[in-house]
């Protein structure tokens, strides 16, 4: 008789799992069925942005495979607008509510895989009842943000609470649909995703834009008048607001795993072991997320919610159920990310974040071009790089720069994972030519920087 | 009493090692004097194709420091036009030809620099003394190629001999100001400096551009006419031409060295230590494109003359020559070029080093894109990896895209120089948005398939 894999989450981490298993075990062998709230599978939440701003035109180009595809092709009983309500693990089962025609459904399982994502946190004064306010976390609030966008009275005036990664990107997008914009940002100062040195310069960008970023401003209240949004209050007086998006980050999606007695950790992720077991549990897997992982620098847990790193765990998760080998080997906190011409990428640990790890370490900021400076096209980029006082680990690295500069944050991210010091760093042998690189190459010149930096406090 | 160094060769590597050297030590502690045969000092030769095509408008762009930058700064004793005729390494002299003013010098020395570079290997058939035939090793190389382009007759049919990174350059920079090229490669394709398949995609771009690239097609002869040339002879025909250039590579500039009995490898390049000392020599430091260097995953000797090598080898003779301790560790083949919008990188090994070198191995080439597919911009991008069949160590990698593709070959070099294996690469975490990347980046994407290919292979 097969085995029955139930697969809770229909998004990337979910059905990366089911198609992996699937890859490795037939039909006859193991039944798949996946339970996913809203209407959509396996979709680039981190598209989004870019779909509102009408950067890219099309909210289908954003689905990787419709549920359809699932369903023919990996054959996959993908049941959609069904929300899993409890999880009995003592009898293996989940019971799930259909979200359309009403009623229960209760499934048994053989192997779980939790893969439920991540929620926005909400924040107490916000009534996301109201019309006019939406988070950006499914494809199912694109839909309805983009929805109310295009709406009569046509919204003129946008709030964005949050200056992250999603509210930076959704601020954009909102000024490339021509309305007005206030980015409200509690810290001091948007994109803390980067040190504030390096976060200057995406204020500026902003700026640049026309956003009008209010830093140091707490929310404390929206106006609403018959449902709908007019108005965000804050400590310094009301913003006026025909739209109000929540950009004050997401917190990983476990309640249901919490009242089953999967294990949560210390970020309010689920514990997983390298094969993205739930640890203590039997044939239970989790990704996502809804997970937490080990920073492979501080090997402390950490909650970081990405696409990229959802599909990995996913496919690992997949390739263990579907009887094979694979493991997660942790994050070391990459990202890139861009606001109009300005790109950005960060690797490892922040200068706050290796102060609360523990280490003693220097920082070194160099500024130099993404081409050689006489080749046209010749941009600016700075690069920034932690390093450890006494080794010269690597710890941390940002890059701000025009254009070609984001992905370079890789070169140091393998380095970083790697645990090299600068004086190796110094050495490597990056790709030259007037096109492409200074004939020191920037990272070069920062690793160099950082030898004397370390030899000089010795 | 002053110690009295003296670099032969006024280039990258030379001065590189100067400045260096007086970083540490001041005038009254070592006198430095740097013999030059040209004109210029610490140019950007990697750069004189961007400026005979015109892409780079002035020459002195090319040019990093001045000889009045050097003598004024850096208190060296620059000397333009000399070339060293002999090395006395038991009186600790060097005898220079002024070829201005004619005559000859001598000078004692206690430090040695020996920083030639290369030369263009001059084929048995070329006639350089003809007019309209041009190397372009050398910033003076480049200025008479210049002169010669804006004379009269007005050349307008050039032919390029040799299609590496330099014969493939120059073919697109002689197309940039207007004249018809061939290029003649004696190979199955240009740019063997890639595997033949990724090759092909930079034939298709030579043509996309109006190159005539005749490949498999020896060169017997030039057609000289009253000192100017005006054709090239080949098995095939003759090829009329007003200009040809010749980019059929260099080796190490060392007939010096070897007559003064410096250490020669089998390459040809001078042997060096770590410190980059000449083997078994008494303070003789020789760096740049004369020396051969380690390759760190064959653990040979090979020559691979490049600017980035030149200035990190420099920089650690004159490091060591002021009495700090440096070293050089080694190179893996990196490299990045581009042909019109075609960039290409490598590192590590091709197949056929591979081959040589004594590895069984897989190889794997995926078709991705340099963007998330729905973002606007995406472009294709080909990625092939060289892994060890056995430990799944990476060997070597090469990437062929159109718009920032070249430098992403960084990351793989990172992973290459830490001996990584494909399954350690594969759960690398490298910077995705959609802007930059799809949510399994091409370099992940290649690693996954890597896995798979070596574990079936099992």
């Amino acid at each position: 008789m097969a085995e029955r894999l139930v697969v809770i989450g229909g998004d990337a981490a979910g059905m990366a799992a089911a198609s992996q298993a699937r890859r490795r075990r037939g039909p006859d062998d193991l039944e798949i069925i996946a339970f996913e709230r809203g209407n959509f599978t396996s979709y680039s939440a981190c598209g989004i942005p870019y779909w509102i701003g009408g950067v890219v035109d099309d909210r289908d180009a954003l689905i990787a495979r419709s549920p359809q595809t699932f369903r023919d092709d990996h054959r996959v009983d993908v049941r959609l607008r069904h929300q899993v309500t409890e999880i009995d693990l003592d009898k293996r089962e989940v019971v799930a509510r259909d979200l359309t025609g009403g009623g229960e459904v209760r499934e048994r399982f053989d192997i779980l895989m939790y893969a439920t994502g991540a929620t926005p946190r909400i924040p107490p004064w916000a009534h996301t009842e109201a019309l006019g306010v939406f988070g950006v976390q499914t494809l199912d609030d694109g839909s309805a943000l983009r929805q109310w966008l295009d709406g009569e009275p046509r919204p003129q005036r946008a709030v964005v609470v949050g200056g992250g990664y999603i509210g930076v990107e959704m601020a954009e997008a909102m000024i490339q649909r021509g309305l007005s914009v206030t980015l409200v940002e509690r810290g001091d100062q948007p994109m803390s995703t980067v040190d504030p040195d390096m976060g200057a310069l995406v204020t500026e960008a902003l700026d640049g834009l026309g956003i009008d970023v209010r830093t140091r401003c707490a929310v404390t209240g929206l106006r609403v008048r018959d449902g709908r949004v007019y108005g965000v209050d804050t400590a310094e007086g009301e913003i006026p607001a025909d739209v109000v998006v929540l950009g004050v980050g997401v917190r990983p999606n476990t309640d249901l795993a919490a009242a089953a007695g999967l294990p949560i950790g210390v970020t309010g992720g689920i514990r997983v072991d390298l094969r993205m077991r739930a640890v203590g549990m039997d044939r239970v897997y989790a990704a996502g997320d809804c997970v937490e992982s080990v920073h492979r620098i501080t090997g402390q847990p950490v909650h970081i919610p990405l696409g990229t790193h959802a599909n990995k765990q996913g496919r690992v998760a997949g390739l263990n159920i579907g009887g094979g080998y694979a493991t997660f080997p942790g994050v070391i906190g990459t990202a890139v990310t861009k606001v109009c011409e300005l790109e950005v990428g960060r690797t490892g640990l922040l200068e706050a974040e290796a102060e609360i790890a523990g280490y003693q370490f220097v920082t070194v900021v160099v500024e130099s071009t993404n081409r050689a400076g006489y080749y046209p096209g010749a941009k600016p980029m700075t690069v920034k790089l932690i390093v450890e006082r006494r080794s010269g680990q690597l710890l941390g690295a940002q890059i701000v720069g025009r254009s070609e500069a984001a992905k370079r944050i890789d070169a140091l991210a393998v380095a970083l994972w790697n645990y090299m010091t600068v004086d190796e760093m110094a050495g490597l042998d990056l790709g030259y030519a007037p096109p492409f690189a200074p004939v020191w190459d920037p990272v070069l010149i920062a690793a160099r920087k950082a030898v004397d930096a370390i030899h000089d406090g010795r």
